[in-house]
């Protein structure tokens, strides 16, 4: 039998203590020995509750006991989600997280005390949900060179996309049907601009590169300026808007990554991913596309991840498990280098401005009726061309990166 | 450093010889250490290739090599891929291996004796060619319990479905076609019967009940009598028809298995698996929907899935990987017990008709606009129920299930 402790009984730490128990058996055999909750940590007292007798308010009760070697960090947010962690990997405790920001921030330090000490640092649950998305790139594809991941990352945008795509919403109503079910914060914005994805796609990166990303580096636009209008258009050439991470792997070594909304057509395996889903497309150099998908978000599926960590630590007790990333930077292409082709919604007629236009090698015109505008699809430029191009351009209404 | 030999130099064993070369550096990081190639079994010659001193014809030569540690089998068949890989593992050596037959009809006894030599038997190849699907059912969700298995894990009838599909050919043309690419043998039968997807969901659900699924038990109908006709239909209703294979496991611990054309509706995940591309749902209890898709087939993709076994069986080089299944036999629901809506098309008009089919509880007329005939969707029914009740019932003119 091995003892864990939960820090932090919110959504996703009530959930690891469920699935604990009802699947129990199935845990036992998995991981060749019973998992024991033994603590929750809480600020709060929950009468009642299954673990009603097992709430701790005193980390150190966790950090002294011995007893205690797999560790839950629920908590969410740096403080004190990293001093506690820091603390239980050095105590010789392993340590699963649903934490991104966390692992986003401080995770190759935290990798690194787990290999000095040889225990196990695992965070399944920071990305993707319930999909298994770190344990197949260390596990599963360890063999690829991984080219490319494009991942829709952020459950609350795309529902909210989702909405704006098949109602017809405008975003504010999107959002605000979004925060009355629950998938958007009263503060929308670390999801609406695109960070939590950034810290997810900078986690997949640097798992994919085995170096650390530094996820401020990664250039992020959120999709607040996406409107009802841009959808029909992207309706009328079969495609649909989503808020996706994208990091590409150049011949350099350099790895060129960012967060926008893209334009995505109807073949592409991404284009099904709706609304609080997740899914993530991976390509290796001789595997071609491999694609996740599953619930991006929501108690159990994230439990369910974290629950898997633990059977992993169970199973690799006293061994560090060889995952992760090294100390080592990984360097960035700037945002310039990416290549796109680029959706850009004009004021005017084609036949007033379309000279103005040429320099983006336009390949499509795109009207949906409205007489006072209309869109180009331009050829493949530079995010550098084409913002050089657009300089002083005006009437540009809307410009989004389409997904080659 | 560690020795492999490969069995079999047709596509996969070539592209596995091929992807050890490419990508050797990343192999050795993630394996811990070189994985090389020492010989290659085959009847051929191959002069002039990069194996051309390695080729032996005599197998005795790998099994009596103690510097041979892993082997692929990618011979295919039965005989001799069976007494060769059972005698490499009685030898003391770890067996990757992507044949899905010799998997089906002897994985249990494999299994088996990798347990008592303490080696590993592994087959992330023989399901999905290039997608991890094995793996991340013993490694990712091995605290689930596995509810519901649904894949499309056919290539060569995927194709031919997807060119009736969208080019509205007949499954004549489209098989022909599927022969000239060489995604269909000249002797097409094992495809397009279901045998094929009958053995990956057989592998499938034994890796999730944990025990032997005997895969001549399982329900199988391929897609010979699929017309361009239904496809009308089914894309009136929006939906489209692929070849399945489904496993349920039911409240009683029986499972149903079925492998059949299903009609499937653009708003499931498995709706976008187009041409020889795979996708698999899996259902956990906690988790809900996750799906895998990519590249079912193609040299490199399965050869990919090769090389991750070698690696994992590197770095487990002294101990059997607790997966699989074990002798005890999974119990299979009788197919009368599964439940499914019917796309039913008959000859007539539905005033003339609907009387007769009252009994199927019709949710849905469709029409095509074809003067002699029309379609009902059915509401949930037992196969047994559906089979007494379309007893006697003449004009059927098809009939397929569809997936819930």
């Amino acid at each position: 039998m091995m003892n864990a402790a939960i820090m932090g009984y919110g959504t996703i730490g009530s959930g690891v203590a469920e699935i604990l128990e009802k699947n129990k058996e199935t845990i036992r055999k998995a991981a060749g020995q019973e998992i024991a909750l033994k603590y929750v940590l809480d600020l709060r007292e929950f009468p009642g509750s299954p673990v009603e007798d097992k709430v701790i308010h005193d980390f150190s009760v966790i950090e002294q006991d011995p007893e205690v070697e797999l560790v839950v960090e629920a908590m969410g947010g740096l403080n004190p989600a990293y001093p506690f962690v820091k603390a239980c990997l050095l105590a010789g405790k392993h340590v699963a997280t649903s934490n991104k920001a966390l692992v986003a921030a401080y995770g190759s330090e935290l990798l690194e005390i787990a290999r000095e000490k040889q225990v196990n640092f695992f965070f399944e649950a920071s990305v993707g949900g319930g999909i298994p998305i770190i344990r197949p790139l260390y596990n599963c594809l360890m063999g690829e060179e991984i080219r490319e991941i494009t991942g829709v990352l952020n459950g609350t945008t795309n529902f909210i996309l989702t909405k704006m795509d098949e109602e017809g919403w405008s975003f504010d109503a999107a959002l605000k049907e979004a925060q009355r079910l629950g998938y958007a914060e009263q503060d929308p914005t670390a999801d609406v601009e695109g960070h939590d994805t950034c810290r997810k796609l900078a986690i997949l990166t640097a798992m994919a590169a085995g170096k650390e990303v530094n996820y401020e580096e990664i250039c992020t636009e959120g999709i607040t300026r996406i409107s009802d209008r841009d959808f029909q258009y992207a309706k009328k050439i079969g495609m649909s808007v989503k808020l996706a991470g994208l990091s590409r792997l150049g011949k350099d070594g350099k790895v060129s990554a960012c967060v926008a909304p893209l334009m995505i057509d109807k073949a592409h395996p991404l284009y099904t991913v709706k609304d609080v889903y997740n899914g993530i497309l991976v390509k290796g150099n001789m595997l071609g596309d491999t694609m996740y998908y599953g619930s991006g978000a929501g108690k159990l599926p994230t439990a369910s991840a974290v629950v898997a960590d633990l059977i992993e630590m169970a199973r690799h007790k006293d061994e560090n498990v060889k995952m992760g990333w090294t100390l080592e930077k990984q360097e960035l292409a700037p945002m310039g280098a990416n290549e796109f082709r680029y959706f850009i919604r004009v004021s005017g007629q084609p036949e007033e401005r379309l000279a103005d236009l040429m320099a983006f090698g336009p390949r499509e015109i795109i009207s949906i009726g409205q007489p006072e505008e209309f869109a180009i699809v331009s050829k493949v430029m530079s995010e550098a061309d084409y913002q050089e191009t657009a300089l002083g351009l005006e009437g540009i209404l809307s410009v989004i990166r389409m997904l080659a």
